[in-house]
């Protein structure tokens, strides 16, 4: 983990969260007859992953003056519904690799896949459990519509694949459902632990939605526009797949004529010199203002995000904390 | 619906349960976007089924005095969550039907059965927000508990498939899970809702959790020496497809030798002439006293259900309507 960041507000480092978040984890993952159903899911909740999410949680319950102790269960709860959505979306993308290892369905089987992401989205609930009446009811509840949101999201995702009619609006609401209220509700979970207000809940709910809506673009230029050396994946894994991400939504809404039909064929067939494909789509993408207008719209929901700051009544060094903690994701290079 | 039966203690009659979910059930398939995501689970919902699990709940929530109105939600949210199960359990069997009709991963796709049935299971959980605060805790643990003994009974009924060690005690704790913790989870949650003693409680879960294993046992046996004309599904199914019920566990148990070898060499092959397969496996059952022994198992169960109302609290009337329902399904020939 590259961000050490130390704060000097009563608040621990992102590195901290990490490790406390990872011990937890640990202790969590014990092995539970069926071994056939719970193997499984210590397998991929042991894969790793940055942890963004359950960090924000940890860091969220901080932010409103309460430990960071009291958001782990919480910060759990998201990591297990988020490594649900993986196992089941791995399936349907029947995608054999998940942070370089194999997915849950390929090491196993489809059904195992199956059953073992319905356990966890159950466990996730469970670890609320640990919670009494108020709070235990608020968590629960702001779960199921996130859950069911991204759910939707998932949905949206998988028609886009064979319409041809997306319009921006749309693929920002899908990468809204998908990812990024899951973002915010990681953050509201620590407000609600924390006991804070209703009106601090909303405001840090819509503070970490915007920021995983421009997360997730920034993933989508990254994909593109990504250093090879420090990214991870393969570059240009969205345009091998046709992926109908903002860049080429945008760049077919900006070009006409023969460009507009080139980049049309080009993202309908999966030609075997797949690096000819990308760079002329790359070009394509920074001739049309394409590559700009996704970095303008990052910028723009990061800073959305970041003007609801001023409506939170924390203090400075808090809202700084979570304009570092911005900054970095936007700044990330993987 | 042949058990239209009529009380006077002030209850009503199981054919009204069943109505008023129905009823209930129709307003809360709305048509909801996406709708590749929610048509199939109206589609599901509405396949029909005797609706068991609900009734159930409604009929608690009336045993322990309380309108069986208050239990709508709660019913619902079983028997969406029974739907859900049915759902992703038809992807891992490759069933091709349900109800005589389509399943959702043939009508549509795999990939939308996994989604829509996920979708289902957060539903269940959302319509516990109808009740208030520890009604509402009560319930939503529960159903975790009990969801997750589904899952597990789901998964050790795969792993018995490519097992030859299975034992009886072993092959009772998975249809316990399976199917039975669900039926006391059915009338507990009417306890709950109705605000019974945690005792009664537990005491009802019980009386749901031993009939629902005589019912499952019901089903086996009906499975192999069922009236083909009022059976509704093909007489031999389970022959068919080597399923290790009770039947053939205590078969194997009760037999030796070349009559041992006999019955376990039937349960290899899938010959072309089911039938002549089907009479001989009908014969061992028949012979080795497996048949008499699931019968006797069938009313050890049902008695253990019954000798548990003696523990409750509530009038004679009422216990004998528990009563006749459970002996109405232990007489069902479909």
């Amino acid at each position: 983990m590259l961000w050490v960041l130390n704060y000097f507000c009563g608040m621990h480092s992102t590195e901290f969260y990490q490790k406390a978040f990872l011990t937890y984890l640990h202790e969590y993952a014990e092995d539970k007859e069926p071994s056939t159903l719970y193997s499984p899911i210590n397998y991929i909740l042991g894969l790793g992953g940055k942890r963004l999410r359950p960090i924000l949680t940890l860091m969220t319950t901080e932010i409103f003056d309460t430990d960071y102790q009291e958001g782990l269960n919480a910060a759990l709860s998201i990591e297990v519904f988020h490594n649900f959505s993986l196992v089941h979306d791995d399936i349907m993308d029947d995608a054999p690799l998940r942070r370089g290892q194999q997915t849950v369905h390929e090491k196993w089987d489809v059904n195992t896949g199956i059953l073992s992401g319905d356990a966890m989205l159950i466990m996730a609930y469970q670890l609320f459990e640990n919670y009494d009446g108020v709070v235990f009811q608020s968590l629960a509840k702001l779960f199921s519509k996130t859950a069911l949101e991204v759910c939707e999201g998932q949905q949206y995702d998988v028609d886009f694949e064979t319409r041809n009619d997306v319009s921006t609006p749309e693929y920002l609401r899908m990468i809204e459902y998908k990812t990024a209220v899951l973002v915010g509700a990681a953050m509201q979970m620590g407000a609600i632990v924390a006991g804070a207000s209703k009106s601090c809940q909303e405001n840090i709910y819509d503070f970490g939605r915007n920021l995983g809506i421009a997360f997730q673009l920034q993933d989508d230029y990254l994909d593109v526009f990504g250093d090879p050396k420090s990214f991870g994946k393969q570059v240009g894994g969205d345009i091998i797949e046709n992926k109908k991400t903002y860049l080429y939504l945008k760049a077919m809404e900006f070009s006409s004529g023969s460009d507009k039909i080139k980049l049309h064929d080009l993202f309908q067939g999966r030609p075997d010199n797949t690096d000819r494909k990308i760079d002329a789509v790359k070009n394509i993408f920074l001739d049309t203002g394409s590559a700009d207008a996704t970095k303008s719209a990052i910028k723009e929901y990061t800073n959305k995000a970041f003007s609801i700051l001023n409506h939170l009544n924390i203090s400075e060094e808090k809202k700084s904390v979570l304009k570092d903690f911005g900054e970095y994701l936007m700044k990330r290079e993987a």
